[in-house]
């Protein structure tokens, strides 16, 4: 007869201060035989890492997965496949694996692809994805404003095409939030102040990290390299 | 000499299932000396004490403020005001207070306004606020749909100009998300058909509650009047 598969999680962790993290994701990094984590940038694996560092049992093997920094659709697909295949390999064991991700899974996380490959390789496996706080209400929070109330619309973005998105839709929505602002900060920032942005725009770094950082002047982030955990919150003041 | 005010905590206690809760907010809800909950539909204040009330001590006291059904701003701000004046009261008296909304206090929730007029009664309060795990999070986790990848956009907007919203702006983002969509749910509905978006949305009913439900033909939510959690899940596959 064969084994038994085991089930995998993915399992958000939250933005980094390991109490911002769920319930159930503490019963079940406590349950798992193994952990897998990306450690596409060093700081973000060390980050997640943290979060989840004080809910694991002793002994429970973690395994880093490397992600290659590059657009290039090809070898990040290849890149997928290879760990699904290790993920699937681990799962076929009859092992229990948590793949851990910062923020929410399914919020501009390598999670998401990582579960399509590992279901179309085995589709027998059960999945089971857990939410997490993402960075952006960890940073509301922080700052104390809200992301949208009442009937008001916020749009959500990631830095490469920040620019270009926020010079088409910046004007049409009422808060938006930019992730990864790191990317292309100057173009983004450009953009906010043609559109007269920039004043109701607050920056966040390192959020919920020890470093955590509010920038209320966003032209101070100009001049330096902004870190990779730089997160704006626009808010479009319609008069 | 004058007391020692409490502290004021807007608590998000995720979107209905206990577990799904930060350990943050456990602790704090563990701490608080008084609890505040909105009454604003008889249904989310039983979900939010349903998520919250196995993280409660014995004998913490749990007070409803009852909320209008209304989009009347004037009558809103005196309920708002009031509320918060009687949530002051409780501050002045040295006793550390919670605020409780179901998913993220910052997305949607009546807690921005009343940690607002908080502030215009006694600046001097200190307020902290925790972030929590929104339904719409949950809601992609149970039916594994990614909000948002690479360099994709995520509008995330509310039911009664959902309608509106989604005819000036649906084309343009690549994921949407509408909470509270039972209001104007034909309306919204008719978009969507309009737009080829019907057959790549996904509704939710109920999500992290024992009811949930995965709706995945919209248009058997025509007919019917929709729950009140209700929330669609639309992907913009662009051809």
């Amino acid at each position: 007869m064969k084994q038994k598969t085991g089930k995998f999680f993915g399992v958000g962790v939250g933005p980094g201060d390991p109490e911002l993290i769920s319930l159930k994701a503490v019963r079940i990094l406590g349950s798992v035989h193994t952990i897998f984590a990306a450690s596409s940038s060093k700081n973000s694996h060390s980050v997640a890492m943290r979060a989840t560092r004080p809910h694991l049992p002793q002994g429970t093997p973690v395994i880093r997965l490397s992600f290659p920094m590059t657009s290039d659709r090809k070898v990040l697909k290849e890149c997928w496949e290879q760990h699904a295949a290790t993920i699937v390999e681990e799962l076929e064991k009859g092992k229990d694996v948590a793949f851990i991700t910062l923020g929410d899974p399914l919020t501009y996380s390598t999670y998401g692809y990582i579960a399509r490959e590992v279901k179309k390789i085995a589709p027998y496996i059960e999945i089971e994805t857990v939410p997490g706080i993402a960075s952006y209400q960890a940073a509301a929070a922080l700052v104390h404003l809200p992301l949208a109330e009442g009937e008001e619309s916020l749009l959500v973005l990631s830095g490469s095409k920040g620019g270009e998105h926020l010079r088409r839709l910046g004007r049409q929505v009422d808060n938006i939030v930019m992730l990864k602002a790191y990317r292309h900060f100057q173009d983004i920032y450009s953009v906010l102040k043609e559109m007269n942005l920039a004043e109701t725009t607050i920056g966040i770094t390192c959020c919920g990290q020890p470093d955590e950082k509010i920038v209320t002047d966003i032209k101070e982030m100009v001049d330096k390299k902004p870190n990779y955990f730089t997160l704006l919150i626009v808010k479009n003041k319609k008069t």
